[in-house]
Formats: structure tokens, C-alpha cells, sequence
């Protein structure tokens, strides 16, 4: 599934499956990847991915219960009933993983379990993953590595992002200067100079992308549809000066980095807003989905020129996620960032589904090898440290 | 603090902080344990130990989240808030143990916690401790093991009890069969045969202690007193046959083990329940301490007979816990184990009030040297495993 082959003759191997399971709650994605036994990071390859979903009545439990909608007397034991069930699900994803590769469970070296986010209280000091790695640990048998966030928040950080330091040690590029713009809800760079030590990396969250685009597609077809598929009514459509002008007049873009943002600024309610007003002044639907996709791309590329630093000059920009699969938005971007060569992830190896999941191995190869696995310029955690808890597998000790 | 001195010249030591917070979330013990490097666990060494107690506000805060008295929209916030809290706490008493023997922290190899249990579910297969693992590793920068019930859990056993593991590697004998007998609110027993294998060792509760005697003490003095202080007024009484019968006609001391009971069963409530009903009849108060004081002994007695196996004689019995602390209680102890040696741990290296934290101490080492920790067989997992979860220290590998 990638172009990185490992060179023949090479040996000291370790396979690491990584888990991860977003806020939405709609499944684990499972990779399972070959690294070497090193710092470095590449030649890797991933070997298999999947994506399993969970069934609905588990999505709703996760819901519920991160809503704070299960009454105060029942909430710690369905907080430990879900540990415990998404810990089995979780052990099963990577027991899949692995067999569809054709790998037995006893040659793979480790599971890298990001969890499932129940509750982040950044004024606490506080996030909460479930998903009991001792569970995992129990039914593979294999060393599980999870908690990751909770090191970096108790060293002073925000326990995210953590996908930069994969980006950084997989993308990164000894003789070009590289961004990688994941395009999920949200909009999130990283910015990986030509030979660029941790602490060159800057990453941060652009502002909005899919979030806004995917609502106004939704409240316009009243939930009929729920993207711009191929993104075919962003190309019907015509960009509004007007309104692209005033999207881009915005407090959050012009902030400098650090930041972070969500879909409880650029979301549901904001793109429902906007579907009304464009229904209101009888305007074409078509024309407001083209208008947000220039907005996206104009959005990064104004953080590529105000944020990455002096002098900066991105040599490629790397594009993942869902609005990687977006034919107007890429061309919106290649528009937007003139001179900048513009590819998918998939073309380094790094298939964009596959991803997140892809990332967590890695964390999980670095903990069992007690190497450093996050950026602290990132996250802003005081120091350099190894995240992540582990529990050993059958076999007693770490490895 | 200990006869068990090393030997001169033993030089290949671990040093690992054991904490201990029991459920009545009073306070964290800390015990600072010097231990071989190896599957032996003697000589061992208490260097320190200090208990630190918790604030009332954070005492009643752990109670009402494990009482399911929180909202349910605060009930996450609030569990990820203490989880935080009692991190620092821990570390903070992991601090002051290592300080109050003049030894730096970097001179520690580990930190092994039990946690607050703030609930318990057999019917789940789950349980869940707090006092976040990762908090106590960046404070301390030491390696912190924690989880230690979870994956015994996994493994289909109760996650408890673990102390057993603790008396076997600590207190058996080569050459004595040995009962170990710790008598808090509820008596449990270990029995360690000579030279045992651990799955000769057998573990159960074997009936309430001091559970019911202070409670008696509470009501009859409307709450003044808290316990029969120096079994004064147990040695003042008299036994009175009849509810001495009746108390040991009790379908669960007749249980065969493994088996395991609590406060809910034995506790404040039949206290109650006695002391009316003695005051109703007009009997002296003292007299009910006593029979309640004979009706231990000779409960751990019929225990000791019937469930040790075939032909079982003990050597030496090793009591501790406060009841060791209670004359009365060790005098019907030797009335009714004639011609069984009584004494209590402390002549053994084991301060009565530290063995808790000492045991987590052990369980801690072993986590980090790979060497299981548990008895299966006192527990019911499958197998033998190693317990923990471990979060690298300061040094980013786990020693």
C-alpha cells in the first residue's frame, strides 16, 4: 500500500498497530504498520488498514455519556462499563487489522490505542480517553501503549496536536520546506522546514473547512445530502466577492499561532445561518458552497504567508483528509498558493483515511522505545518527553 | 525500620515507593521499600513511611462521586478533576517519603500506586481506581505503575485481593506453614503452607473484625468513641455463650472460599442492630465487646480448621491491621489457636500500618522487572500476568 519499501537486507523491524477513534464515535480505525527499530521514523509501511465501525447503540452510549446525559447516580459505571467495552472492541480492530494482512498477532510488537475522548477540561488540567488498555493488552497479548494526552497536559501542554509530530517525523523532507494541510471539519497546517529540527515545526488549526462547506451542503438539501460530492457544486458555482471578503474579515484567522478551534465556532449553527441568508436574498444555492471553498483555500493561504515565519516558502504542500477527495477545493488551493506544488498525502505513503491511525502506531513504536514522541512547540508542554502509559503483553515485558 | 537488613556487600537494589488510599479516602500512605533486583523479595528493606491525609473537602468530593452523588452533567468533569488532584497528591506524598529518609528522588527507581477506587463493578468486569499515573511520572520524574486491578480483571479474575501476593513473597517460609491474618474492619486470611508455590496459596475474608466491634463501641457511646481502645472493655466483659452460638451459626462463615464479603454486610448497621438489642435486655455493654471480640477469634479458628486443607497445621500466625494493636483480640486469638505461635508482622519486617503501601511497593517492582505479581489462584484470572500500567519516568525509558 506505499511506495516506501523497506530497502532489502533490512532487519530490526517493529511492527505496531495504532488505534484511533474520533469524537464523532462511529468506529476505530486500525493500522498496522512496519518501522524500523530506531529514532528515525522512515523507510515505514503500512501494511493494513480498517476501519470498523461501531454499531449504533455503541455510538449512542459514547454520546450520551460524553454529553453528560446519564444521570449522576449511573455515570461512573457506564464510564467503566464503555472502558471495558470499547477496550474489547478496540482488541478486536487490531486482532482484524492483522489478520487481513496475513500476520499472526505474535509477530506484531505493540498496540498504540489513542482512545475514545469522553471530556477535555483544558481549565482543569484534565482529558478523558477510554478504552481500557489493559483489556487490549489481555485479549492480543501484545504491549498496549495508550493515554498519550494525558502526559503532555500534565507537563504544562494542551495534550494536542499530536498529529504534527508524526507529520514531522514521516513527511518532513531533508531538502524541502513542507506543509501538510489536513482537511477534515477543520482546517489544521503544519509547517515543516527544509531540515527542520522539533522545535522548527509549527502547527496549528487554519480555521474552518468541511465543517461549513458539508452544513451548508446539508441545510440546503435539508439533510438529503450531507458533502458537496466531488465537489461538483462548488464547481457550478461562482465565488460572491462580497461574502468571500467578509468571511475572510475574521478575529480567529488573523490571531497568531498557537490556537485551536472547533465546530463550536465554524459549525452546524454558523453554516445553517449562512444557507438561510443566501435562501433569503435569493441568490444560487451553488454559488455560496464556491464561495466557502475559495474562503478554505484563501484561509490557508493567508496563514501560509502571515504564520509560518519570515522568508518562508513552501516547496509542497501535502493535503489529507476529506477535503483532500475534493476536486474544487484542490483546485481552489492550487489557485490560492500559486508556484506551490500541491499533492495528496497517499503520494508519500500515508494514505489520508489512514492517517490518524497511522500516526498513533508511531507514538506507540517511540513510547516502547522510550523515544520522545510529541512536539512541545506544539503542544506547549515545557519539556521533551515519552507519552504514553503501557501495559505488557502476554509475554510479561515490554517487548 | 526493619530486622531485614541487607547482607553487606548486596548491591543490585530496588528502590520503589508503594501508595496506598484506601477506600474510606482518608489519606495516601507511602512506604519507601528497598527490594533485590529479581524474582526474590527478600531482603527487603522499609527505608520510610508516612501517611499523609487528605483535606476534608477532598475526602467528602471522592465520596460523593463514588456515591454517584454528583449531577450527571458534572459527574466526568468532576472524576477527571480528582483523577488530576489525587495525581498531584500522590506525587506530592511519594515526595515527602523519599524526603523524610534524606534520599533524592533520583535515587528511586519507581512510583507503584493503588489509586482512590471510586468504583467497582464484578457484574461489568470492571473497576475503576483514579490519581492519574502520568501526574505522578512528570512530578516525580520517576516510572509510575498504576492499574494494577484491571488486567487481572481482564484476565477473569476479581482484582482482588492482591495483598495475598504481597504476604506469600514477603512472610511464607521455607521450613513453617504460616497464616497470615490481617484484621481491619473485615478479617482476611492468607495461608502460606511450607515452601509453598504460589498456587498453594490460599486467601479469603473470613469474617468481620473490627467492623462490628467499633461499630458496637460507636452506638453504645452515641458516637463519642470510635473503638475499644487497649481492648479495655472487652477485657473488662464477659462472654455470653448464647449470642457467641449465634453468631457463629453464619451460612457465610460455613462458605467454602474463595469468597469475599464487606461492610455492607458486616457493618454499622447489624452494630446498631446488636447494641439495641443488648441494651434492650438490659446486658452489661462490655459484655457485648467481649463475645463480639471472641466471636472473631473464633470465626478465623473454624476458618483456619475447615478451609486450610487436609491435615493443614500452622506454624506461626502473623497478625496485623489495627486489630493486632488490640489485646483482647490477640488473647482470644491464643485462646482459641492453642499451641499456634501468634505474633504480628512488625516482628517480621512489616510495620502493621505499612503493609498495604509495602505490598503495592512489591507489586510495583515486579511490574517494572517483568516478574508477575498476583496469585490466579487467590483471584481466579486464567493466568498468571504480570499487573500495572506503567508511564515512563523522567528518564523516558521505564528505569
Amino acid at each position: 500500500m506505499s511506495t516506501h519499501e523497506p530497502p532489502k537486507g533490512y532487519l530490526a523491524l517493529v511492527l505496531v498497530i495504532g488505534l484511533m477513534s474520533g469524537t464523532s464515535a462511529d468506529g476505530v480505525d486500525a493500522a498496522l504498520v512496519e518501522w524500523p527499530e530506531g529514532e528515525r521514523a522512515r523507510p515505514f509501511r503500512l501494511v493494513a488498514f480498517r476501519e470498523e465501525p461501531f454499531p449504533p447503540e455503541l455510538q449512542e452510549r459514547i454520546h450520551r455519556l460524553a454529553a453528560g446525559r446519564v444521570p449522576g447516580a449511573e455515570a461512573l459505571r457506564e464510564l467503566a462499563s464503555l472502558d471495558v467495552l470499547l477496550g474489547e472492541r478496540f482488541a478486536e480492530a487490531a486482532a482484524a487489522v492483522a489478520r487481513s494482512a496475513g500476520i499472526g498477532l505474535e509477530r506484531v510488537d505493540a498496540v498504540a490505542s489513542h482512545g475514545q475522548t469522553v471530556g477535555h477540561y483544558p481549565e482543569l488540567r484534565a482529558t478523558l480517553q477510554i478504552g481500557d488498555p489493559s483489556v487490549i493488552a489481555e485479549r492480543t497479548g501484545l504491549t498496549t501503549v495508550a493515554d498519550f494526552r494525558p502526559r503532555d497536559v500534565a507537563a504544562g501542554g494542551e495534550g494536542a496536536p499530536l498529529a504534527p509530530f508524526f507529520h514531522y517525523a514521516v513527511l518532513g523532507d531533508p531538502g524541502e520546506s513542507r506543509a501538510v494541510l489536513n482537511l477534515g471539519g477543520i482546517a489544521n497546517l503544519t509547517w515543516i522546514p527544509r531540515a527542520a529540527a522539533p522545535d522548527d515545526v509549527i502547527a496549528f488549526d487554519v480555521g474552518p473547512a468541511n465543517a461549513l462547506i458539508d452544513g451548508v451542503v446539508r441545510a440546503q438539501t435539508h439533510g438529503r445530502e450531507h458533502m458537496d460530492r466531488e465537489g461538483r457544486r462548488a464547481l457550478r458555482g461562482k465565488v460572491d466577492a462580497g461574502l468571500l471578503a467578509r468571511l475572510l474579515d475574521d478575529e480567529y484567522l488573523r490571531r497568531a499561532p498557537p490556537k485551536s478551534t472547533g465546530r463550536e465556532r465554524y459549525g452546524l449553527a454558523e453554516a445553517e445561518a449562512l444557507a438561510e441568508e443566501w435562501s433569503r436574498l435569493g441568490k444560487a444555492p451553488d454559488d455560496l458552497v464556491a464561495t466557502l471553498v475559495t474562503f478554505t483555500a484563501e484561509a490557508v493561504a493567508a496563514a501560509c504567508r502571515d504564520f509560518l515565519g519570515q522568508d518562508a516558502s513552501i516547496d509542497r504542500l501535502l493535503v489529507g483528509g476529506g477535503g483532500a477527495r475534493n476536486p474544487a477545493l484542490l483546485e481552489a488551493l492550487r489557485g490560492a498558493l500559486a508556484g506551490t506544488r500541491i499533492e495528496a498525502f497517499d503520494q508519500a505513503g500515508v494514505p489520508s483515511q489512514a492517517a490518524e491511525a497511522m500516526a498513533f502506531s508511531l507514538l506507540g513504536r517511540n513510547a516502547l522505545l522510550g523515544i520522545p514522541n510529541h512536539l512541545p512547540r506544539c503542544t506547549g508542554a515545557r519539556r521533551s518527553l515519552v507519552l504514553g502509559e503501557m501495559v505488557p503483553g502476554a509475554r510479561g515485558t515490554r517487548r
